[in-house]
């Protein structure tokens, strides 16, 4: 299967670019190249901007009662089209088929909580006193710029664009250039349901295009998800150009197994966290950090389940963990396996050479691994590496791992297995992320409370994805005085 | 009156440098030195940092109630104090002891409304299903640093000292430099309610303070008052330092007045938007936007009761104009006078040489000025120049008024003056400014509603400030998720 | 047409019964008989209220996500089955069927706002001190009994049933007995979408079906609209068995017409709130309360614009005035025209007696009636008449106007037609009442703004329809303290 | 010391009334008595009720900032008066004076929080289309009539006078004719700090004053805290006559002790809980409800405690438990005592004659008592006593404690006692109160949050005490729709 030339969708128009640069994408379960992707040349990403400017100037002033019907539409759409969603992010993102149609679950949730918006888009009336109104009222803020990472076409789709254009704006959206067949169906559904055209833009590619997005005077709002590098870039760029930007960055998430955690509820949730996703979540748990009379028990029984994992192809139904994202991303996690036995770690699991069916073995796999008796000071305890592989971590008591997870640069997600009240609130008060969990693997938000880190995890404004916090970036407000005299 | 060196207050000690450099202040008023403010050295600006940091580790933990009963407390002293904090702002920024006791009282308001922040500071609590909780707890974000404006001192402690405070922050607080007497009292508040040392610090001066500030990995937020220039700066050093930053900046502020405003009430409402504090408010009508039906009555009634403001010393009761800020500031507003005369304006009011009392001679001061027949493309209309300076401006109506005001880079402030209902609706609607009024001469928020622009008026986080928004900066949320399992 | 007996739907059957007295339904349009309706049996009702208590114990602890599920499916179903839902209100309540399609639209509307609970439905966290958590959890209320009026059978059940069920209570629902047809294609797209049995159960009937209801102990919660008497018995039946009500009654709506009303624009809303759905809409302008000035021009158009009202069929698409609900009803509009004739009042307009199609003879008909120079102690002027009957009065100015309206029992609805800034500001400050308009007919709240008169149009806990205030009505909160020790 | 005979405060006049039945009041610590208390006539009543109206013309129309500095102003005068109004409670209601200061403490927290209504008063504005607002305005009420109950004059006032001014209303509020020294002082604090005439009107006696204000067509709403059988009669009386209602009544509280509790904690919060106010509080924990596991050392460690409370003057700072407030009460908890142990309870600790000064040999005293092996369907775990009389039950398990919880009448308060997160969420969630905590002997809402029960415990509109909920019920929303057209 192949899919072509993919295109651009500018004002309402599939556009090809016969002067592009295109990348080639791969199924990484199988290594076979799938489609060209187009880098969008700048005057290409110009004209979607252009095109978005234009159509803003009505699309802020449809009622809110029309632009919700839209949303619904799309949510309908999304259901009929569930199953097809869910295959285009098990191909070209290779994303587990069970866990591809979570994430397109997900994206309905979302899409369904956006619905919602005309109770978000609520400004204030106040009587400051017998003559006078005060007002706020919340608006729309016009272009948005919005760029996806390759782990979450679907999830982060339904962050930016439900949102932006329910709350009355305009986007240009660009797809991961690694994953980018699901918003080519996406574009399609836009094109059913009749939005006007200029309102949603998609353009694809890398650094360029964002670049141009960056540069541009209209778009008055970025939002990203994806590495902390390339988002540091972005909030940059985003201040120095008076721009709000939302910025979800990268992380490193512990789970901490206390003493008295139940081991059953652990290992289950151990098994999603760590290799759902095949790791390469921002809420993956990619260090277990047990206190010290449990940490033999609990390395034991991870060695045991995890051997039980089943590996292979992201569209085989009886598997459970397919490939990362590339060549690329198997050798980051070998590197750091290897890095952290030459410093005094141990191997409690090897998942370099794991066992693959004869049509995987180009594909780019990663077995599950564990690396036991990793430090704090070893760089697999410290950077993200988006794969299958788990540091686990020894310390006296729950405060002190409490301690290292707070030491972390990043602030994105983190939990805590006990089943202890006192426990659960000192944990649930003191872990320094945003996003954490009592006996929960992956501590993310749903759809109506606030996704989002802090510290390395989370900048630009700050403002958080999903419900009120969503339409709090995609919103201004405006503050009114209001009376009058009558006539003199 | 000469008010010596003055001091720092670090750690819950006033604190003199014998190595830093001073800066001489004067009284705008007369010429006169007042006193002489130190640029606190790097070295004590860390200290201060560190003093905030490990007064952080237990304030954050003072209960709710406590902290609270600090800002009562706060609230008490100011209103005790109330005629001697206003006559310092009427001595170091010479604003008019009648504006100053105005400013004073919104200081006192926006504490009162701090006084809420248990009301503000809730979290959400969700029951996802039978068995797991959904949480958002609202927490304390760390050390702050704080940067305030010359033109309102009081107003801007308001907005930043009890809200941080009162989240549960500490904080580095900067005071202006021309303006520094304010703050100096209000330390000696603190003192007096025994508000924990550390948590509230005082440091002085200019560039190189800031710049310490934005260094600092420990300070995790600004909140900035001034100028865009300066603020850009803060904004991006935030940004590259991972720090939230709340950036109020520059103004050019429209007053349009329609075919069918109350003249009486337009008249009332322009001079003290004019001419209160001398044009040195955020909020100062700069730009009278008149349609052409009625703008020869406008200029001339304008003339007529500008005529009429008494100009001198800004402690004398019966004055209503005092000094601007500096010779400097005198000198920007008579540039731009003579470039607007040589780009075709008329001078319908010239403020330039005005008549004074023997003991201002040596004043920095400018008298009411308008100058007519202003269009959009001289500088005149564009930039902003802080003082009493009005340019009176002719439009077809009120859209082409409207248009030229939306074009600015600036998004403060604006007015219309009309009593018709339509036009109203549309100035609300389509003005692109934070805070707008409808026959309000300054349009300032309530201290319970957000005070802050766009575009080149507001950027960082754009949280803007008081009441909710305050909190929300000032504080941080964490999505929880959370189940027990029982033993197992 | 004749639908034979109707049904009632207990606990997931649909259930006839032999014992129970039935009522006849007549087509207003044409005085047919259509169908007839059951007085369901006490301990049928009861056998309802055990099949609510019995569902509710599972459908409390069934997730948010999954009862959401069942909104978004049952908004689909509405989309759908829309022309056939809007079809049978136009055959027994003999609405027009453009009101029908306008009714079934804002029931689908208002389903789309229930399918935001998830955000409605937060309870709150406050940390009260480093120990002690503050939380507030927000829960359904158990089975909860709702009687619903025959004028407004879609928007009605829009209000009661999705935002019940949503919010995890199950609902013992009782139709009109004078337009049942709505609610038995409702409970047919509720066995479609497979609503677990007892969650929404359909009974139909008079009077002793209410007392079944009040008498129950299990019911928690009785959601009414319709008339002020038969609201009170519901209030104090409810206050009496603890059960807290939501009472939505009468009403007596003015638009007060001010010397500089859009004449144009008063003359439309007019015609739409008058004589749309028959004047049998508790939002319907009953009263043209017109000052002096313009009082002559006012009754010319009213009369002009008044006679040009098609009146037939309800379901001819080219007819705009269909019937009243009964013979009765049309006898209560020539009762209340009698008499204000008697006590000095003018018949501008004659609607008595009707020119009809050859189908319609038989139906219940009022044609356009004004009845003019009517004075505030006339009947006419103080009394609910719910028919196309519009009483029009002169007042010296707005003032007057506005203390008449001021001064009704009544406190539903009512609009000022002005294009002053200052009489709308007056107006929305001291018309007391509970939904108002500006140059609106029918001020009738969007489906995400509270709806709800006061005085004698809303009572019992006096909490409002639709959005945040429906999910307040459907739930209650629980305050909770929480710390933990740690084992001694 | 004697006070004489108490006057009312009425429309800002001290008021003796010569024709008027006195009530003697008596110093339950000493039996000695102390004042006289009028039951106001029914023409006084009607005059204070007047008074509110006329002043509710002005009041309504107060600037928000001036309404809430007479807040403040209040809130100053109880923190100089604290020690003297806690005296006051001390003396006629012979609340411990160390409770008796708490209570003081908390009204001036809630005090502090009604400060805070410029924050919770807020409507709002939504576009609803281009040339359509919405708008939600939140305004007063009208006059208020408030009963007040013998065992929290300070709370009560808090709740209701504070919050009912601040949000825009007037009031004529009833001192319990047990207890009503404490409202005479809260009177002169209003005369002194200049409330306008009107604004708080107070009236003292007995049922014949409830009654005229239930009769009052002018009283728009009730706020009553006092026993379940006459707020039936309040929350029904003004469910006849059209007023919103808040009742809040009696109570019947269970602490649960799990086999995993920390028993020195449990203990702890036990002595306060049943025997702090005497038992006289609607949140006292009156039954122990142990688990079988730890029920005998539970009992044990009760009745070791139990023993060294010391019992007393409310006035002597080292007594811990006073007397309860009258020989009638003493006479109710001996009835329920005696009917427990024919019922089968035995005595674990009888406080029935307890050691007493020889001062307070007239008190009205029950030493701490302890009924033990207590079953459901013993009187004395089903009714309310209002003393420090604790019915101690074992528990097969949590499950079963918590059955026997729910299937109280009442719903006001209760708590569990265990470390368990599971046990704690399991609580959480399913006891059905208003208010229930985890280790807490009170869970008492803290001022900002809502305070109230459920089932018999709160009813009328069932909308509760404090914060939000105090703001909601004491003000009323209108929806408004504004569009302008321009002149036609």
């Amino acid at each position: 299967m192949h899919f072509g030339k993919l295109k651009d969708y500018i004002n309402g128009q599939w556009v090809s670019h016969t002067d592009a640069e295109y990348l080639k994408v791969y199924n990484p379960s199988t290594g076979e190249e799938i489609c060209e992707v187009p880098i969008t040349p700048t005057n290409q990403v110009e004209a979607a901007i252009s095109a978005a400017e234009e159509a803003f100037k009505t699309w802020k002033n449809v009622s809110m009662e029309k632009r919700v019907k839209y949303l619904f539409d799309l949510r309908d759409a999304l259901v009929q089209r569930h199953e097809e969603l869910a295959q285009s992010i098990a191909i070209d993102q290779a994303k587990h088929i069970s866990d591809a149609r979570a994430e397109v679950n997900r994206a309905i949730q979302i899409t369904e909580t956006a619905c919602g918006i005309p109770l978000m888009m609520t400004g204030n009336k106040f009587a400051i006193n017998e003559d006078v109104d005060g007002e706020v009222i919340r608006e729309s803020i016009g272009v948005v710029g919005a760029l996806a990472p390759f782990n979450f076409p679907a999830l982060v789709f339904g962050w930016f664009i439900p949102y932006a254009i329910g709350c009355g704006n305009t986007i240009v959206y660009k797809a991961s250039e690694q994953s980018p067949l699901f918003m080519q169906k996406i574009m399609e559904i836009f094109e059913e349901i009749k939005l006007p055209k200029g309102v949603v833009n998609l353009v694809n590619g890398t650094k360029p295009v964002v670049e141009a997005m960056l540069n541009s005077p209209i778009i008055k709002a970025m939002a990203f998800v994806g590495s902390t590098p390339v988002g540091r870039i972005v909030a940059e760029g985003s201040a120095q150009t008076g721009k709000r930007s939302q910025v979800l960055a990268g992380a490193k998430n512990t789970l901490i197994v206390a003493e008295d955690a139940n081991m059953d509820g652990f290992i289950q949730n151990y098994i999603n966290s760590a290799y759902g996703a095949a790791g390469q979540r921002c809420m993956a748990g990619s260090i277990v950090a047990a206190v010290e009379d449990v940490y033999d028990e609990v390395k034991e029984r991870m060695i045991k389940a995890s051997k039980e994992v089943k590996i292979g192809d992201a569209r085989d139904e009886d598997v459970f963990l397919g490939p990362v994202i590339s060549q690329k991303s198997v050798d980051r996690c070998h590197y750091y396996i290897d890095l952290a036995l030459k410093e005094g770690a141990n191997l409690a699991l090897d998942g370099r050479n794991p066992t693959l069916p004869e049509k995987n073995k180009n594909g780019y796999f990663v077995g599950p691994t564990i690396v036991s008796e990793v430090t704090p000071d070893m760089k697999i305890a410290v950077d993200e590496i988006f794969g299958p592989v788990v540091s686990l971590m020894k310390f006296k008591n729950v405060d002190e791992a409490l301690e290292f997870f707070n030491n972390s640069d990043f602030g994105n997600g983190g939990s805590i297995f006990t089943e202890s009240g006192l426990y659960a609130h000192k944990f649930l008060r003191e872990a320094n992320s945003g996003m954490i969990g009592v006996n929960v693997g992956v501590p993310a938000s749903m759809p109506y409370l606030p996704f989002g880190g802090t510290r390395s995890s989370l900048f630009g404004s700050q403002i958080k994805a999903q419900g009120q916090d969503a339409v709090d970036f995609f919103t201004k407000r405006k503050a009114c005085t209001v009376r009058f005299y009558g006539k003199n």
